[in-house]
């Protein structure tokens, strides 16, 4: 079997010479090129091989060895991903996604650099996993290195860097509407030395794995605070603090989404000791605030890789010699094709938001590039539905089933407008900060207007729009 | 009347001080602001005041200076142009639309920055003009620097440079489907040391202008040459040659756009010398392609300009204190704030992907970007009449109108998504340059599935979801 | 010259003999086509043939006959018009809008029976003022029908019913939301024997025919009412009225709609007699809300109709042969014969839904059809824009352009999402009213779930998808 | 726990005695009431009962009798659906899809009535099953009953009407562009007195089901006929017959539809009587043609019931009170409500197509509905997606779990745009269709523009948007 990629010589990329196709580096849009150093260049070719050629094989063999049955599949650890981990370490392909100028921790990329390579990482499955830069970990281990004490960070941090446990941020609650963060509920207060939890959560993105060890957990703490802002507490749960109870897996379309999963759990008198808070108490909002912006930016490039693939599928499926419905290949009917270049346009210009939001938080912080971020957050995922839909329906019953990881995809993409905030809440804050403008128009446009009534006058111009029909003496007067 | 902008110091440039609004330059995209020279940036800023305080108030004055009657109209020439072109120069606004790289005829600015400025010309009716940025005389002017015969130049592209004269480009014909050029047909042959051209044109935009002196025509000079892409030469036929008439002028949605207009002219014998070709016969497809890419970006810019504006003019109907439906303003129903939220993320997708096919085209030239522009040109006015038609249904009866300049911009708007080519033409282009790639994908997908059975040979697995029910023995086998 | 339809013989409609092409009363939707009545059916054949044959070739002519010059425009009275009304007469054409089972003034149709004549009406600019039955005379000859004295009926609705003068209604303004008719702020007071009105009235439609006589005019008689739909009044005010004025004349995306037009119109001190009232002082809302539900169904009659032609237009040029791009007709590129298809999908859902909400104002009125009066209202629009969007698209430049009448259908379509209220008014007590079942709705959920907990016992199942992960003895309980 | 509906009085249909609230009876549209017979009314009244006190909760019950492990899964036969069965010949409803006019052998109800009916069977997952009128069975049953010798009849047809055994149609292949049915090629040949098939099919929908006896299956029995629809046959194959390999169960977005099930079958050298054939070799296409019509009625008045509970769905969660975003219901929130409007619009609408389409066929059969079915086909599917998405946004995270029939339905709606054709077909021949008319409009509005011409000339009018500018002598001339 010839190699269609080729890892140590990034110039010999293509499958049999083939012209049209070019590496990673050279599709970085020209807007954005000069802000990526060779080096992450060269690490970027390097991830699109590593994702091509090693991870996107090993999504069905990871998925295989997950196994049948709900039990097994959530005690289940492939052997697979370890390989893959061990390879992504000797590649270099490690932590990208710190940002080098917060992070000492990472692998030293800027957001924008990191973005253009979780594009790749975000057309395999596990890729993600494999080079150690897999949510919730990595909002989770920012969190550490952002706010943790350096005795948090031994504990946890240290191990998540090394891709030896793994972690999960619980936050969304079943009981109320989680949209609204004021109104997490999760019960907590403090006993002496340690804090005691009480209530339940779900989405709790991870807690399948075996290996999560640790739960970054939204509480209110302090519920009559007249400030709804200063209510909530971080605190850090292990997983195996006695009554703490996974209660049950949730499926998203029937996906498991195993072994990684998505818990709803429960918290029963569950105590932790004081030490266990994040930057203190009253100060949750000031950790989700800080920890969501990256994460964003990343779920939006892996999309954006998500997207590509399934034009790719697409593509693929517009040259399938078998499939020639009418006597004519897919890509010979019009409207194949117009649906083709429509989700060319649609991806380039979603990536392009995605990038300059990337470069926002690069130029300072993501507090700083709060509107670039939620443009992203809500543009992204409508996009990929939108190119995945296309390109299920030019397979039919393949696109649908497990014969493509298109609904796979599309399943997960459509969780997107949901998680970190759905779609209403960003455009309900981007179009208050809009609106903000509003006042400032009005006063501008009126200010125009007059400024028009005054150069009329000094060109002796009447206005002459006004038609007066003075119907009384039935006559028109211009 | 107090000034909002104050040309000679731009660093007041705000209306009582308002702090939500930033200059131009402060807003342009972090993306692209470090290709933009400081030069740029300032000349961005006084564009900016230029159109705001000068142009957009004179608009109205423009219209009434037009007058009425359909023979008035076509021989009226405002005086408001003349005074705005005065103050643009001395503004140093003028002719920035000629980029350095390629001609030393203009303001040496780039096409991306120019792409910023244009975008602010966009809001104002008559900015392009005033500042001798007004299609088509821009890509008529490049047409000349690039292909001209000194004598060409020396004859037309000075007065045009000077703002002296107009000039039409006459392509499109009543009688074919222009959408494919190669259907071109108004005919030419040679009678001597003359050409002689029959037949007709239209959407000859510009030629009802009285100082529209030149017309840059195509036509059908080689019929049966077997190549359809050299059957075209393009020639100059000035507009007071025997035998050209305008037959009548079009409108647009009921909009006449006087005194510029689209005239539908008639070729009856009209002779022109020999020397009035350019490039040489045959070469047509040459002239238009070198044409066309960067006139795209200049609409598509003008066009993000004026999606920019009716969000402003959104903006401002949703705080009129004088509109308040059901006892509260119109940003106070949140189906509204959605609306402008959904606004503000496409326009910002949109602009990139403008600006990005820009840099496309100053790194090497339109041809290079050819893909990009394509995608801008069929993106950004759909965006554009997506804002529109939100900023008219905010306004109702007032949006329609001419009250308010929204109906007037759809209209435009809507003839962006014919002119230049339809959308239609540039989808199947693109959709047929994606599927190149095609068979690359089916082969890379098949190939990624051939290593993935390899690996499940190598860790022992079986496929897992063949699941045999035999049904004969009704039993099932896993 | 061939005639296509001959109206004395019904059974020979068709041009050439084509047997595609059926007659109206052979395309009325099979759900709905018992309960026309053969008379019906009869006229309805008659109305196609009318409109077709006489109306569509006679709107150039009326057209022309308006004139140029907005003074010209707005006195004009074509003759074209008076010819077309006598022929109307003399087909039995007259006043078919007023229904049977409430006005015994009118033809004798049923709503939906004249559903589907004002379909075809719809089609030609001039055909329902040909046949009397052009909005906003059929409301107002309604409201006279319904709520006039006898004096009123005589002095008005005689001469309306003749088809001798035209009307205007004047409820929006240009200074408040019209949207929400409690905003409405003519001011009336009562001296002595007579009101006097104060302020001004907008899009006041028909008020530029110069025989337009009578304008009823909602205003605010009693503002400190603590009941908002008690302060306004509806009181008759001739056009000659000395303290009216038509200020302009507003235009609709460039279109003036002359002579008909739509009027600004401002009230100095005008007295007309307390006879002059409606119902009675604070009954305006009870009049506003008899009148708009069948005028809101004639509307989306017509719009129906206009999307058909517009679709009729479409599949013209889709197979006109001199107009192939790339070698084949439009109707050999497979994205315009997929949009031909949805066309016609939008435009059959639509018109059924029409018909349904005139069956519910047959068979009781048209408060007892307000949902389906709304939905039709919001949806037939939206339909038409879309088909003439397309069929736009597929003339390129002829379709904006007086060279078709799709351009200026468009225009009015559009101010069809606008008047009688806009889509957001109408969406949200839709909106309001489906909600009311929401409580109901969750009950029944609810209900439904302890169901199936006390079936699940019953059959001794246990919840299946709880999967105890005890993540402190690592291990998993099913 | 009180009872909502009383199958035995219908009169007292409410929970609780709400007002909101109607029966399934009294919701027929208008249009449509006349053609319902009054028993046809009782038993849609018994249906909506019978679907939601007793089938909708038994769905989850039946979802955990399946049990866990693919091959569990498909060896299952729930208690429950025996129980359904039981108690729904008692309520007399059974085989209700068979419509009277066509087949002694059912219930006795039009097309139109049983499409009321089947609108609720879509609300449970099981109701179709439970009356004997789930797919594929249904059609199935349409085919012996139109064409099946009595042996047929009677060794399949019977125990399927009885309901004691189910059934499968295999059409769909996974080598070939399936459709385009030409292209369908499991190999069929004569050998003796049997027929051998090779090769393989995929989507055998209810292929898992043990009960499943019997597969109606076409074939390329003459693959050199010149026409290329007389080269399938369809024969019958009974499961059990040795040859016959179920290789694999298909997934559905994660779905398994267990036991049910989506089959790929594999045929190797299978033998079947010649006494199996369906109407005769060469005959494949007219047997399918015949099938599919009534049964993309039942599929789409189905999702019309999937909408509607969808939007119940989505209203009960809009009125909880333990989901308030910012402090308010979600149906005080603007958006939210705009959506359930616009869902209430576009299903009503899209009902009124089906129901159309319903009476079409009942007027005559299939064939003459063509059109109708395939608008139905097209818009239904596309209604119900967007109404889910709707939904599934409002519930966040429990929309696309297991917590809610959401995702599930979503699953399921997204397959409707591919099964018995996908969209594109449908579009393509609905276009091709309406394209006949092309010419004969085309040759209308030339004959409408000269008749128009020749009445100018009677009104002495020339035309007048003829603006001749002659440039030569700089004037303009009207």
């Amino acid at each position: 079997m010839s190699v269609p990629y080729k890892i140590e010589a990034s110039e010999e990329l293509l499958v049999g010479g083939q012209n049209e196709q070019t590496r990673a580096s050279a599709k970085v849009p020209i807007i954005a090129r000069q802000f990526v150093s060779e080096r992450a260049l060269k690490t970027l070719d390097i991830v699109e091989k590593f994702v091509e050629e090693e991870c996107i094989p090993a999504d069905p063999i990871y998925a295989q060895q997950i196994g049948e049955g709900i039990a097994n599949r959530f005690s289940a650890h492939p052997q697979i991903i370890e390989d893959l981990k061990k390879r992504a370490r000797e590649l270099g392909l490690w932590n990208m996604f710190l940002p080098k100028n917060h992070f000492k921790e990472g692998a030293g990329f800027s957001n924008l650099e990191y973005g253009l390579m979780a594009e790749y990482l975000g057309k395999s499955h596990i890729a993600s996993e494999a080079t150690n830069c897999a949510a919730p970990d990595t909002g989770n281990m920012e969190v550490f290195a952002k706010y943790g004490t350096q005795e948090q960070k031994d504990k946890w941090l240290k191990p998540l860097l090394a891709g030896e446990i793994r972690s999960a941020f619980l936050m969304t609650e079943p009981d109320v509407a989680s949209s609204d963060a004021t109104n997490i509920s999760l019960k907590m207060h403090r006993d002496g030395d340690h804090y005691v939890l009480n209530g339940s959560k779900w989405w709790s993105s991870g807690a399948g794995d075996p290996r999560c060890k640790i739960y970054i957990t939204m509480a209110k703490s302090d519920p009559d605070n007249s400030n709804v802002y200063r209510q909530q507490s971080v605190v850090l749960v292990p997983a195996e603090t006695p009554g703490v109870t996974i209660k049950r897996m949730l499926s998203v379309f029937g996906f498991d989404d195993a072994p990684h999963g998505h818990g709803h759990i429960t918290f029963d008198n569950v105590r932790v000791p004081v030490s266990n808070i994040i930057l203190g108490e009253g100060r949750g909002f000031e950790v989700i605030q800080g920890r969501l912006g990256p994460g964003r930016i990343h779920h939006a490039m892996r999309s954006i890789g998500s997207a590509e693939k399934a034009l790719e599928y697409f593509l693929a499926r517009a040259n399938d010699p078998r499939k020639k419905p009418f006597g004519k290949f897919l890509h010979e009917h019009g409207v194949m094709l117009e649906r083709v270049a429509r989700s060319r346009i649609e991806i380039d210009a979603a990536r392009l938001l995605v990038l300059n939001a990337a470069m926002m938080i690069d130029s300072k912080d993501a507090k700083f590039a709060l509107k670039e971020i939620a443009e992203a957050k809500v543009l992204v995922p409508d996009t990929l539905l939108k190119v995945l839909d296309r390109a299920i329906q030019a397979y039919g019953g393949a696109g649908v089933s497990q014969d493509t990881p298109l609904a796979n995809m599309w399943a997960h993409g459509r969780t997107m407008r949901i998680v970190d905030g759905p779609d209403e809440v960003h455009l309900i804050q981007l179009g208050r900060n809009e609106n903000k403008k509003g006042k400032f128009f009005l006063d501008k446009i009126e200010w125009q207007k007059k400024k028009s009534e005054e150069m009329a006058k000094s060109y002796g111009i009447e206005k002459r729009d006004i038609l007066q029909l003075d119907r009384q003496h039935s006559k028109a007067k211009l």
